[in-house]
Formats: structure tokens, sequence, C-alpha cells
């Protein structure tokens, strides 16, 4: 099942795709509808509703409001060579805020106070239900899916001291989407994919979701013995190598650009880069 | 005035004190009540409802639920020297989810997988209004109050990576409370007030909250270039010297000790170590 959450009529509402239409939930999202309990898959497929074809649909974020949006860093080999650092023994978590968070087709709004925008393609992965203290061979059932995401960053601000964040979290730069592909679709095994990334239609990234050094099963379980992990919560499971940083000469986004990043068996996000708007 | 967030009959409610007696809010927490508008102030000091005696008081954390939660890292000089760090030329910013988040009375949650548990007294502040893109001598306009926190920290969880979050965001380990103390109480200029922490009664930190060395102003305008603060959101300032990890030797948390955290003017946070419950 493939679920998304549509802006309709200056709001938004989950949906369901059926064939090359959406049929719209009564919930407002698609975190709400799994923050509804363990019947929400169920409902979700049974729902009847209003229906929209997919050329008419507007994406949001596929989640918009998380409690938690977490992310890994250094987590594909590539990656952590490029940026000359050692394989970390733990998963490396920092966070994101939800203003951070746009829709698959929408514009990533540019800083004002940099130019050092980097693209960081990854598989990311939406929580189900609640998640406390769980041992990893169970923790794929926690999983309700899988979604295209760019952990979109300005280099230059996650430098500056040593912490991520203020280089993560920058309003309206992290596409999230199109739907959420139910755990259900890949036999709730962890999925195998290929993962791309492009800019203008060159490609930057490419390597396979099974490259990732800690695991979806990994990566909930060790979650959840720090903080309980809430339906809706959105976890970036970190990029492969190839991002603008790690190349000689460095290369950044450019305003007017296009980032697509593509996800087997997922879809695409694509996002043009525009100045921000300031009245 | 003095805002909290009082559990009442099984959920949460935002109140203002009066004398020794609490008025309840319609608002169901002062994060809900910030979010109303710029009315707010006067919402709350006008508000008439249920009258209940302080002594009966049960505080949730003061905003419960934050869209955000931002900590600084590295914010004293004399928490830098006894970290070994050198002085940053930027706000560190991290992280926390609003699970880690306590009442002022509530226990400290001890984890099951670490015993590295270290105290850090913070000044916060929560925001007032929406802020984007905001000049230093603009920005204590946009701060609605401040409260007494404890950035509570699992030491080997923050050090196991070259990110702090895990280590910082462990369920139920911060409080944040008892009250939120408007602006106006400090003639809307930066507080200099005594901060102070102690453990069964031994005081371990004590500095003055003019000793920040990216004050109030300076936060809330770094940040808003980042992304849009929104009210309700909450900021930890920062720890000065003192904190357990950095004593010779080193000196950690104990179940069933109190940890103590007091800011003069705004009130006090007193929390007993427990052990995590497990079903």
């Amino acid at each position: 099942m493939r679920l998304a959450t549509l802006r309709v009529r200056g709001e938004t509402r989950a949906a369901r795709l059926d064939g090359d239409e959406y049929v719209l939930l009564a919930n407002p999202d698609v975190g709400a509808l799994l923050a509804t309990g363990p019947q929400w898959r169920q409902d979700a497929a049974q729902q009847a509703g209003e229906r929209l074809p997919v050329i008419d649909a507007v994406y949001a974020p596929v989640v918009p409001h998380p409690n938690k949006i977490i992310c890994l860093g250094l987590n594909y080999a590539t990656h952590i060579a490029e940026m000359g650092r050692d394989t970390p023994q733990y998963p490396t978590l920092f966070a994101k805020y939800d203003a951070s968070l746009i829709g698959a087709y929408d514009s990533i709004t540019m800083p004002t106070v940099s130019d050092k925008v980097d693209w960081e393609a990854e598989l990311a992965f939406v929580v189900g239900r609640p998640a406390r203290h769980v041992p990893k061979a169970e923790a794929l059932g926690y999983v309700a899916g899988y979604t295209v995401a760019n952990d979109v960053t300005i280099r230059d601000y996650q430098r500056r001291t040593r912490e991520f964040l203020s280089g993560k979290t920058f309003e309206a730069t992290t596409p999230v989407g199109p739907v959420l592909v139910t755990a259900d679709e890949f036999g709730d095994a962890e999925p195998d994919l290929e993962i791309r990334c492009e800019v203008d239609g060159e490609v930057m990234q490419r390597s396979r979701t099974s490259d990732l050094l800690f695991g979806i099963a990994d990566i909930v379980s060790y979650i959840s013995d720090i903080i309980t992990l809430l339906p809706g919560d959105l976890v970036l499971t970190g990029t492969p190598g190839g991002v603008g940083d790690g190349r000689d000469p460095k290369v950044y986004l450019k305003h007017g650009q296009t980032l697509r990043t593509v996800i087997e068996g997922l879809g695409e996000t694509s996002n043009v880069c525009l100045p921000e708007k300031t009245v």
C-alpha cells in the first residue's frame, strides 16, 4: 500500500494510492493515521472517500509533523571515507525540526546566510507503533513503511561547531516523500534498493540501501533503549558517498538547480533550489 | 506573572499563579496558551477559573510538547574549561525530544543501559511569538519568559559518537519548571540571576546567568536565521562548571539521590533519581 499526505483545499489530508487515483482518507496526514493505533493499516486500506487523479496531487511531506525526526550520520562506508571519519561503533544520531521538511516536489529554500548547500540522498522510514526497549529481532515489526528523503545540509553551519544540528535543520530544505510504501510490500524484511541522487540530471550518488552500516532493525532497537519511538516518527538512515562536499573541488547546489532523489520501488523527490522569499 | 502547566484530573491545564493559589486557565498547557497569539499575556492575566492551592499543585513540564527543544552546549567559560573544549565562535546547538522532559518534582528515570548520569543546571527560556531573521537588538521581544531546567546527560552515550543527541534525550530525564516567569518581570532585559545545582544538598554548581557566553538575544537571533522559532519553543541555554564528569574522580547520580536546581527569582526543580519501571 502507498500512502501520501496531500495538500487539498488549503489543508492536508492522508491519502491511499489506488491505481492512477488517490483516495482521500479522513485523517489529516499520514502521521495522524498512524497515531490512531494498530488498526491503521486495515483502516487505511478500507476507507472510502473522495478521489483525486494522481496527476493533480500536491504532496506535503509524507509525515509533516513527526514527534521526532531522527537522522543517522556516517552510515555508509563510502560516505565515511569521503568525510574522513572513522567507522563508528554506534549509530551517530542527530535531529531535525519539522519546519525543515518539504514535500516531494516543493522548492528547496536556499538560505540567506550560506551558499554551502549540499545533498544527501537517504532512505527514510516511519515508525508504526510505540517502540521501547525493542530487541533487534523484533524491531522491523515497528516500522510502518519507507520513503525517500534528502538530508540537504548547509556545510559551513554543520562545521561551525562540533554539533551537526544547525547545518541540518534549515527552514524548508529537506524533501520527504512522495509516498510511504508500507513495510509489508518488502515482506517485512530490510529493503535492498538502489538509491540515487541527481543534480540537473547528473548522477552524484548511487548506492544500495543494503550497504547501510547500521540497518533498520539496528536503528529501531538502539533508539528504543534511549527514548520511546512513536507512530509517525521519521528516521533518515544516512547517505552514501558522492556528496558535493566530498569532491575535489567541492560542489554545492546553486539557485535554479534541480535536486532529484530516487529510490527504486519507492519513487522520487524532485526539488528546485530557489532563494528564500524575504518580505 | 508566573504561569505553570499543572496535572489536573488526568489531563494538563495552564495556570496563573495568584498569591498562594493557581487559577486554572482554559488552555491545556502553557505552550498552547502562547500559541493563541500575541494577546496571550493579557489573556492569561485576565482569565478567571477554578482555583487550586499552590500546595496541591502537581507540575507537568512547563511546556510539555514544544515544537522544538533547542539546547546550547559550551556556553559558560567554566564548563568549557572543565570539558577541555575550545571557546566556540558560534552557539553550539543540539536537540532533545519532548519525551525527555519531566515536571519540576517528577522523578528522573535512571536509564537501564547506563549509570553515567550527570547534572547540568540551566536557565531556559520559552519563545513567545514567531521569530525569523530577528536582529539581536529586537530579539528579547520574542521571549515569553524564563524557567529552570536541568539538562541531565548520559555521559557515555553522549561520547559514543561525535553527536551529543543520544546522551541528551533519554526518556524522562530533563526537569523543566516549575513556572514560566514572564519576561516583563525582568524589564524585558537579560536576567542576571544566581544559578545553583545541588545533589542531596551538596552544592555542585553555582554561577550567574550573566556569565553566559552567548546571551539570550544572541541565541534567539542566531537560531532565527536557521529556522523559524515558534511560540512555546523551549531553549536551554547551557550549563556552568561543576558537572560530575568534570571532577576528579568523576561523580555520577545514584539511584535515590535528589537533584535540585535553583535559579534566583525563578524557583527550583527537585527530582529524585529512580530506576526505570520495566513491566
